[in-house]
């Protein structure tokens, strides 16, 4: 038993420090794009993954910096914290970061489309249907993929509601990324305004299905898997 | 000096006592139309001016009743907080209130346009445009003043970019409301995100711009009105 606690302190003492090296970088919360100036579209996000992600990264000695568009979880501490809007102007502060990260891990729910012309006056309300014609975002995510210099570990997430798996593989390949965490958020205890959540790890050498558990332990794993590829990356 | 002094705890005790026969109903904070089950349409909107008129009221000795969608802004004490997601949900929320209340303030950021089909899945991200149907919600504030028994104040407010106060008379005249609150959500200091606003009182016997001033401020001020109206009524 003395052994068994033993290695757990020097397996935690371990987990500790074993992100000294990286800088780690992350998007979180939801993007917000503005149909007029009251309208906007956005997606359900707390930002409490993305939080619990940089607080994790930091305790284990990672340098963090988080992007953040709009939140209602507690602000994580101890990180360097920057607020956008859309995802355009999350784009912009990603990359404008990216030359001096070492793992980039896109927690943030970003709104995909956004609407293709943005009315500078409220859209006055009448009876009749309105047709709101709405344009892809930049991808941040596969922009960053696209762009990554050769030590660069890119982490996404899929949150889906169907085929799970299948779309976060679809993705690792699509993409070019290192690690996808799916969820399927049409679960209870995954996904939005939950404390906790259910994902499975996809990387390109297989898939770990995770139990329901805390925000905090799935960033946990998330980095512990970080820390693996790192390793296989270094040979 | 000292009489005027008088004079003010004098007032304020006639003020913190003048809503005691009312029950005032108050919405607050924006309501979320959804898209899919990740995506929404929205309204900027913190839920301050309303959590800071049920504060108001409840100081002055009204029964205080909150009907709220998603909001920022910390939750008043001593008054019954409903939360609702849609504008549908909300209208249902209210009507039910309706029969006990004497007083109903708008205060909330409606979506006035829906989806007019609502996805069951995620929709999949393609790189082609996108359009959306969307349609009018339900009226609230208009419901509201057309099922309104003899009694009952109704108050709404207008968030505008231009020409606020002639498009709130014309609300006011429309539908039947007996106080709309004017505020320029252009203007810095003013709406959204903001401790202050600026805002002008229009009813039916003329307006009323008031300078830059807290939230809590303006509450009061709008509760004055509806004091002043109810000792109108009563004759």
């Amino acid at each position: 038993r003395i052994v068994r606690i033993a290695l757990e302190i020097l397996e935690s003492e371990i987990r500790a420090r074993d992100l000294a090296r990286e800088h780690v970088l992350i998007t979180a919360g939801a993007t917000r794009e503005e149909i007029d100036p009251v309208r906007f579209i956005s997606n359900r996000s707390s930002g409490r993954m993305g939080f619990a992600l940089a607080e994790a990264a930091r305790a284990r000695g990672a340098q963090v910096t988080v992007i953040a568009g709009m939140t209602t979880a507690p602000e994580p501490y101890g990180v360097e914290l920057v607020r956008v809007c859309s995802a355009e102007e999350m784009l912009r502060a990603v990359l404008e970061r990216l030359p001096h990260a070492t793992a980039f891990i896109a927690a943030a729910a970003v709104a995909d489309y956004r609407p293709a012309t943005r009315q500078a006056q409220k859209i006055k309300k009448t009876g009749a249907r309105l047709t709101l014609e709405l344009e892809p975002t930049p991808d941040i995510l596969a922009t960053v993929a696209a762009r990554k210099h050769e030590s660069l570990l890119v982490v996404g997430f899929a949150a889906e509601t169907e085929r799970v798996v299948e779309h976060a593989r679809d993705k690792l390949e699509r993409k070019g990324l290192d690690l996808v965490v799916a969820n399927d958020v049409s679960q209870k205890g995954a996904g939005f305004d939950s404390e906790t959540n259910i994902v499975t790890l996809v990387t390109r050498d297989g898939e770990e299905s995770l139990p329901l558990m805390t925000k905090s332990e799935v960033a946990h794993r998330i980095l512990d898997t970080v820390a693996r590829l790192r390793k296989l990356a270094r040979g």
